[in-house]
């Protein structure tokens, strides 16, 4: 991928290393696809986060989700919450989508599974969802059974960001927003291992935002104004190769908030946060009655907390930087980040 | 309605006052609506609960739910949780057929708000399963959108029981499990208000199941084998008109596990066991900024906690003897509670 | 002890096996103290369970906690959910004394971590209660510090039930309730494993108890009259050497309900109902940053499950049959649970 | 008071207007008393909100917790969040006088309702801390139940902030922390309310702190260096007069995460936080069975939800900056922020 992300603005957030690409596929086994429908009535789409190279049916990952603000959609955290094992890919689309794209999972893991001679009876899909009816007729619920295989099968390591897939129609503190990635590594015991995180974002109202910690110029954005968004949410994906039970992953997850926070947002009421986020690091397959799950020990979390934050903040500064404007269905045009940040080059430069 | 109910064999639970029904339609504008479908391949359905006659999505109610076992993919409860209000009808089906049926209740409820002249862009499907996967070939999700149409279209406040729409293919404590109801009635302040409980029944082992207390007769069981299930879930669903906030009616729906635990369930592990439930008695509409619920003191709770536990262990009870003997995939009939009291009868009177 | 518990009255709760004393000390390392005071005034008194022969804040257990219904005191529950460790004995006392003991427990744990050469200055104090007010002026709070260091002093593996310890003065059902305790064994991988439970009773109506199923007989309840508490609670701590991820033992300890429930509770308003675990498999100590926890397959934890219904129902009668009858503050007798067996028992031999 | 406050050194935290007092009593009837223990070995004491000037008690007042993270001992949260009310004044101290604390917030409930004819049998005392262990002999908890006594009886609407009360030993971001306070007013349906904060700080690393959004100056930090604190807490007490069920409040005290975080912490694992917020709009006192309980339109929350992040973020500043300098136990100096923006500011003029 070839786009220019916020780092290339020359805004750098936090101090911990990056993966080799800042993006949640570093995460070992990671991909994403994405399927992006653009019309005169539809921006919208779907992406899908392939959270192992494995049929992850049959070899379950230990997850877990916090939900930060509950007035949302997502499906599939009760089991998770239960649990604490992801059995689907997730998958990310516009809010009235939800119930199409989790028949969708359930019939490519029903699939998957029958190669694997595995007849899969129990499913739990899991969909995060993000209202972009500004921008998508969205009543029509235009996401269908082959735009999420179409995501799947499309799914690589070096996935594009900004306005594709679930991202399509959504805006973020006024902006055009979309999906966004960052990754940041830590060294536990010895090793290094990556922690991931993928949004999907469609919150907040310009004037909240901060960069680095400063609200934006006024006379900048008089030229490139924000459309304020009535209604908004954003979900967060986390995956990480460092070894956690559910219970520590559940208070690793609760950290995303802490990215959100920094960039200005209240967590609005309309505001869904949903956080979902997996380990690689241990398998739950069929086997012995009893097992062993690998984990940090709990003094070390720390420096997990602090990615987790960081590479959050990150994602969804590069969820906006990449995309580009786009009208709304009423017409009007919604800007990017990328355009003020351009504009603030500029005056600097004069 | 003329099915023989438990009652109607001398099991009478509890002590408090019945609507006239005995069941969840007691509660004013509850109506309940089934589409079965019944076939060599499927033994499935759903069930649609009307929480009210008006549309419900502009004229919300308070609601809450209760996750006892979060083995199960019931969606809906991450919005019912953060804002206490149930703003469509609630749906249940077969485990694999969430997506669809969410996705139908989505398509109504748009429909439905169009007629009032209402664009809703964020509508929160809630929808229950259990696993009929014995008895349905689950993985081809055989309910569609038109059967939660017809199943919405034909509600009406005397429904049928037993081996009926979300219930045609479940099974409980070994013997066919379907759906079931109850109520009770309350006095508060000088008011009579109503308790009901809807049940869709899929749990339990044979040696587990008591009735009135007991254990089942050895000898009878000989005749009307029970075939034990690997996989189950109950959800309930209750309807009041009893005044409560959201926080209250938590406390009350939590009280659903007291019935179930009474006919000798311990909650398996299998056992997805999801309670949600909503008051008729304030009506949460769009209008001043500030409003005033209506709820009860809390130290007469107690009286509905009663109604709760009784109305509950009834409609399971309900669910099985008002069910008839049905032949799973495998080809093994699952018989009927009520051939066992038959014979229990028949023995007694010998 | 030579208690006559309920067994001894031929009243045998559920199949799995019984550990060697039928009490929560079957798990190995697992001790019992009691202090009891007995005045005019005060009939109360604290009981401390010792989940370890180990310093048990430099070796740490897992551990997790329920709370089934609030309305109650218990300390130590926020750090136990957020870490998944107990970190100090457990005390059980009346529900004003709730401070004085926290404060005694961590004067305990200060001084033994002083002998070990470690200077603990967080430590987390886990206490229960339940409100004795009919038996004990407690507005006094009479547990005092001393009464703490002695019950854990006098702590041992065949510790006494009924009215001792912290259920001194509480009642249950009506009659007097107290201390008991009860063991399950279960095989998982070819070895044998105990679930202990250990309960504080103090809750529930005359009318709703079941004893095997079976409301009590009128004939003999005009002689040996309950008394109906209007305030009550139960606490039930449960100790295993089943090794179990936290997550896991929240899901065990989620069951203790199902015992109660089958003794008719319907888990009244007033009743704080509160479940405290921990495993004794995993020993969580500073170490390493990376470790490993053994844990169950879930898909064997339904033995569990079942081990956890049984024992907490016997154990409750066991409270019951071994409190003798005592008076409360106003001078009226309550009885004990074993004068109503034994009119039954004078009842059918006559 | 007289104290320096962050406004005075020219950092004005957000837009929403302030109270006349621009503290947590600014809601009327919230008053605050402190006892400060100060001596060689000892660094510490206690800071009590007073909820009312009535009886709070027999006036119970609707109340939300929301833990964010739970490592950490405050007492009283199990009955708020099963009740949602609160009903005795809300103390903080030091993590080892937790029991001490709740035990004379105990007695003083007793006795002011004996003052009212009220025998209070059953009391839920609510007691925060921090770990203060740097600066104090925490093992002797030397807040004793005349402290308690005292701050209650000191209580006034204009307290002093810094390190005062609970606020004595306590450290944050490196620098000293303390108490600290701070309010918003919003408008609704017409009407003035108010949102009050509360904090004890002791928590954050130096590096991790920015002041409106800026990281701090090297060259003067070089100066007035921060000593790292290996554990800490923030306890957030917020009060208002915004009509709220408990329910829409808890989702209210959430929100404290925001200012927390926009300092710049990710919320480490040793740092309990805890956010406690009462309304004292609603009086729920014995009475009718039927009841209503003012509350507002959810589509105005966010009114209230911005209040909450600014207040949050501004008491942390004042906590802060009114503390002075102080010795650890260690004899290190731990610097007052007042030192570092007074540095700041030298340089910004030369």
């Amino acid at each position: 991928m070839n786009q220019k992300r916020i780092e290339d603005y020359g805004i750098r957030i936090g101090t911990l290393p990056r993966g080799p690409l800042n993006k949640i596929s570093d995460v070992r086994g990671v991909r994403v696809g994405h399927t992006t429908i653009q019309s005169e009535l539809y921006q919208t789409g779907c992406t899908v986060i392939l959270p192992s190279e494995q049929n992850v049916f049959t070899n379950k990952l230990i997850a877990a989700s916090f939900v930060h603000n509950g007035y949302g959609k997502t499906c599939g955290t009760v089991q998770i919450d239960e649990l604490g094992t992801l059995e689907t890919p997730i998958a990310l689309t516009n809010t009235l989508n939800v119930g199409l794209v989790a028949d969708a999972l359930v019939e490519y893991t029903v699939n998957r599974c029958r190669e694997d001679g595995v007849y899969a009876s129990s499913v739990n899909p899991v969909v995060g969802e993000c209202n972009d009816a500004s921008m998508n007729t969205i009543i029509d619920r235009p996401v269908k059974k082959q735009h999420v295989m179409e995501a799947i099968a499309s799914a690589e390591t070096d996935f594009a960001e900004g306005n594709v897939g679930a991202g399509t129609g959504t805006g973020c503190y006024g902006f055009k927003g979309g999906i966004g990635s960052a990754s940041r590594t830590v060294t536990i015991s010895g090793e290094t291992y990556t922690v991931g995180i993928l949004v999907q974002s469609n919150y907040g109202a310009t004037r909240d935002l901060r960069l680095n910690g400063q609200p934006l110029d006024e006379d900048i954005l008089a030229q490139v104004n924000g459309t304020e968004c009535d209604k908004g949410s954003i979900i967060v994906v986390l995956a990480t190769d460092v070894p956690l039970t559910a219970r520590q992953l559940k208070r690793v997850v609760r950290r995303c908030s802490v990215g959100i926070a920094r960039l200005g947002s209240y967590i609005g009421h309309g505001s869904g946060e949903v956080f979902l986020g997996f380990s690689t690091a241990n398998v739950i397959a069929p086997a012995d009655e009893m097992m062993s799950v690998r984990c940090i020990n709990e003094n070390v979390i720390d420096r997990v907390f602090r990615a987790v934050g960081e590479a959050t903040e990150e994602a969804i500064l590069n969820s906006m930087v990449c995309a580009s404007a786009a009208k709304n269905l009423a017409g009007n045009t919604v800007h990017s980040l990328a355009e003020y940040l351009q504009a603030a080059e500029s005056k600097t430069e004069s």
